[in-house]
């Protein structure tokens, strides 16, 4: 919590801790050494609910599969050494047996020389026949006899006994995981059930004080509990069955007795959160009192996911996932799934790779083996591979990338330019239809959202309005966003563009102060008076915005050269600024009118934003471009941006 | 069910039918025309349940996440401006405040010009603060105030409100399928439910007095009903919810009655069996009365799957899958998964291709689309694409392939050598450690299971001795397992051996006549008594070998000359014997010991065949080559065989 802590023996216990931090490949291995071999608990199920387990013994056919020699066709049964003279203009007259040999009816007469016995596709082939003539290749000639005149071979449509599967052959083996495919082979063997691998139950537990559970409402300095969920889907994904037994307080005594009850029942436990130098966090403190050997390993070197921990107590593994939930779902797919498939008797995953490029340079920490999570794009020369600006507290990190690449742990930075190779979340990467790099917008959703509709996937990456005209200049996206302000011309956009880029006009996004609706020091004021009165007055902060955004500028300008209390908090989105307003952090700052309103803020507007798209012109005639081009100028948008505040150009 | 069925008047309406057949692409398009564009039902479900379904609204980000200005670590809330002079040689001494900020906790006091406010990780930032400071780069001073050494810039370790998701932004699109990471995203933003496309309810119903269900007795001439559980399995695997209602004996009136059942209740009616030209397949005769505008397409120029119907009923649609199980799931696949994943709101299934070649000629039909499964094998120059010589009737065909290829209609063959493409069943094709082509054996099955528990993959392809043969010399396997008898030299096996192969001695297998335990005829006399006995007697009708089998040779050594009834029954392989005579369709065959104990028949020994390997020497060094070897040697691999009833060489 503070430097007051650090005095603790507890905490000088952790630090000692983290200080024998392991590689990934050590600690990996340390936890698989103390988990496997083991036997796998198997259970048995009807065969309709053993899709996707693995099998857990080896199953022989006990039975030929067909059973009996079939017919393959609608005919009859024949002798074919009696059709050995039939052609066309020979034909063989046959004697019909006093018996249709029907699907599912033994036959009873044989078909002795000179016979043939009518059989439906799938009838069994009766006593001395030897072949099959299908029904088009004969005329019947009275109703007890049939002419025949083509000469029939040895076992013509007739799939013998055991043919598809035999009797005694190994039909499949333990570890297989079970399709459609492998229940069909079961199935035509007549088994009913097998014998699976039983899902291993794996407890999740969050910990911490702030953690409010999806669907409450969420108090002041509260979070969502983000990481119960996503462990428990992806448990759930990867073979296991996740019981979520909610967020725990940072209290020792009522973690330790979850704790303790989850894994009387369960196989596994993971919590998330509570891995941190904070005082709250009391979680590997209470894994040694839960069985041998207890921890294996306590900081790994690994960004994300350092603080994780891997423990083992009486043979049941106990993961202590990082708080942050990039850090704590990368570390659960990278650490923790090798060992709960190997626990639900499925085979490793498979990851799938491509090579791509990274447009700019990615400073890495030496010593820890660093993933960066990426966003895919097509580029002039092959796959782009962005990476996630927004660091391992975001789960959007983690929950929009397509996959991550890897810094060794002796680099100190990736260059830009540098080909590299991304392992994929999932087996294909969808190289987004449209990809729009820049400045986001809460109007830009409104636009894309019929492209979405019809199926074409946009892929918006926020790098903010330079950032995003750099990507356009690489020729990386199809469109940036931008809303930059020439303070020269006093003009937006147009003086920031280059060739091979021309402006499309988007919408205009009214700036103005926000406050707190009630704040009798800004009620009815211009702007001009706003901020005059704001920055005589000591007790009142502002909240300002990072160098570079346009609204930045427009900032300036009202302060005049003065740096009031605040100036220095220096948020990247309007969001942000309104926030900071609404909970108090700072009286007034400068945002748009759509974000004042849905903050629930008071707002004096100023000045007009652009906000536009610096368009690619070599990418103009892409049909995802022209789509969005249409989907922009369409009455639908138009009135859809004016509902939600902004003004189309 | 023969000659006698194509004169009535439904035979003839029928064949009609069957001649106005569609392209594939013609009849998708037409059933998709009658099915789509339609609402999809939806349902609320809970985050936790809502795995792996599709998303049925647009859903856009309620609250900003992080919901405040928040420390990434644990340390002190600073105001930047404080620290800028800040040094190794010139600490800056900050006041602490009274108060220390945790985790769910709102901050009640400012941090004014030169004070500090303790912080844990994820603690809210208090207002005045613009930058944290971790502890570690902290002196405490006293137990009030701390020393700083180094300067902060605005927003260091500070993660913004709505940095990572902002409020009104579009979270997730309609169409999503819902995986961990977007539970994550859900949960972030405090969602604890979402509506989802609700799962198209498909009742499937097997047609066929012939069919039992598995876990049942066998009675004689009846089979498994292989198509009603794996037709539900697949429609589970791709987004649908199947209800089995098992087999309907072929009787007009319960099946109608069945089907109108079904469709009260669900989405769409898969039937299977019921599309021969047989007297039993009423399905389609029903289809015309349980709703508008009835069948689509009947007979599709596809093969496997010709005899395919589809159907829309009331804007449901019906479809009637062919019998046969390889021809089933093919069509299913094909034609009938892209139409339920469109109402189940999920994306097309994406297919993985391979480029292979194809090492034998493949016969196709002129005028059909034949798509041929294939087993894929690592080759000299790439994949090698062979062909399932079971045929449609086969459940093996498909569920042993790993993909298909596809020969065009105007074609009437592949031949040896094309390089083709080949859709794979599963995202990733996992070419087999070790591959066994020829002659199988069930003593085989004994030696690989060790190398199959050590997750060695195994594929055995089985195509008879010369196949194998064929295959070793051109490099398409490891070992090709032969049994071949050469006259000229009495010998097994080493005489067929040609450059490049070695001979790895296997087991012997014996051979012998087979006969109903029981049957006078032949209990306790030699095989020769026996032959000479069965010559003698009309009655008695004997099953033969294919011409190639090492078997055959022997059996035809026995006959001298002879052709006795039943001669031209000739059957592939030892199990096709075994049954013949066990079912009464033989009397006397020749099959080896395992075989006839497996099957509760009387057996004669005769002569040993020698069941070896061509070891192709090229691959001998490979790990799974040097597995093989191990296991056939090992003492556990020589018991097992012994107790299988074989003998080890």
């Amino acid at each position: 919590m503070g430097s007051d802590m650090s005095m603790t023996p507890q905490l000088q216990l952790e630090q000692e801790q983290f200080l024998k931090i392991l590689t990934r490949e050590d600690a990996l291995a340390r936890f698989e050494a103390a988990l496997f071999p083991r036997a796998l608990p198997r259970e048995t199920r009807k065969l309709a609910d053993a899709l996707g387990a693995a099998l857990a013994e080896d199953i022989t056919a006990p039975v030929d599969v067909p059973p009996f020699d079939r017919s393959n066709v609608d005919g009859f049964a024949v002798r074919s050494a009696d059709l050995a003279a039939a052609g066309e203009g020979a034909p063989v007259r046959l004697a019909l047996n006093g018996e249709t040999v029907h699907c599912g009816i033994a036959p009873a007469l044989q078909v002795a020389a000179g016979t043939a016995t009518p059989i439906a596709t799938g009838g069994p082939l009766p006593r001395g026949a030897d072949a099959v003539v299908m029904v088009e290749h004969t005329q019947p000639a009275g109703s007890e006899a049939i002419d025949v005149r083509r000469a029939a071979s040895p076992g013509q449509f007739v799939s013998y006994a055991g043919s598809d599967i035999a009797r005694g052959e190994a039909l499949l083996r333990a570890g297989t995981i079970i399709g459609s495919r492998e229940i069909g082979m079961l199935a035509a063997c007549g088994l009913a059930e097998v014998t699976v691998a039983r899902k291993p139950r794996v407890a999740v537990i969050s910990t911490g004080d702030e953690l409010i559970q999806p669907g409450q409402p969420l108090p002041p300095a509260a979070i969502y509990d983000t990481n119960g969920a996503i462990v428990a889907a992806a448990i759930d994904e990867n073979g296991g069955e996740a019981i979520f037994l909610g967020a725990i307080p940072d209290d020792e005594a009522k973690l330790e007795s979850a704790m303790r009850e989850a894994l009387t029942d369960a196989d596994m436990l993971v919590l998330s959160g509570g891995t941190s130098k904070g005082a709250g966090d009391l979680s590997h403190l209470i894994i040694g009192r839960l069985g041998k050997p207890g921890i294996i390993a306590h900081g790994v070197a690994l960004k994300p996911g350092k603080p994780l921990c891997l423990a083992v107590c009486d043979s049941k593994p106990v993961v202590i996932l990082p708080g942050f939930p990039t850090s704590a779902m990368f570390t659960f797919h990278d650490m923790i799934v090798p060992v709960l498939r190997k626990m639900a008797g499925l085979p490793s995953r498979s990851d799938a790779k491509v090579s791509a490029t990274v447009p700019v340079r990615i400073a890495s920490e030496l010593g820890r083996t660093e993933f960066v999570m990426v966003s895919l794009v097509d580029g002039k020369d092959g796959l782009i591979a962005y990476p996630s600006g927004k660091g391992s507290g975001a789960i959007t990190s983690f929950a929009q990338a397509d996959g991550f690449l890897r810094i060794d742990a002796l680099a100190d930075q990736m260059p830009a330019g540098t080909a590299t190779e991304v392992t994929l979340f999932t087996p294909h990467v969808r190289v987004p239809d449209l990809v729009i790099v820049g400045s986001h917008c809460t109007g830009l959703d409104l636009v894309t959202a019929p492209l979405a509709h019809d199926g074409l996937t946009v892929r918006s990456i926020a790098v903010g309005s330079l950032g995003g005209l750099a990507a356009a200049r690489r020729g990386e996206c199809d469109l940036a966003p931008i809303h930059l302000f020439d303070d020269k011309s006093e003009t937006y956009n147009t003086p920031f563009l280059v060739e091979g880029l021309e402006l499309v006009p988007g919408w205009r996004r009214m700036q103005g102060i926000v406050f707190r609706k009630g704040d009798k020091r800004f009620e009815g004021l211009s702007a001009k008076q706003a901020v005059a009165k704001a920055l005589i007055d000591p007790t009142c902060i502002m909240v300002n915005r990072n160098q570079g955004a346009g609204t930045r500028i427009l900032i300036d300008r009202l302060l005049g050269g003065a740096r009031p209390e605040g100036y220095w908090n220096q948020p990247r989105s309007h969001n942000a600024v309104a926030a900071a307003v609404a909970q108090h952090r700072a009286d007034w700052g400068m945002s748009i009118a759509p974000v004042a309103d849905a903050s629930g803020l008071g707002f004096i507007p100023l000045a007009e934003e652009h906000y536009d798209f610096a368009l690619v012109s070599a990418r103009k005639q892409r049909p995802a471009v022209q789509a969005f081009l249409d989907a922009l100028g369409s009455g639908e948008s138009r009135a859809a941006l004016e509902r939600a505040g902004f003004r189309p150009a």
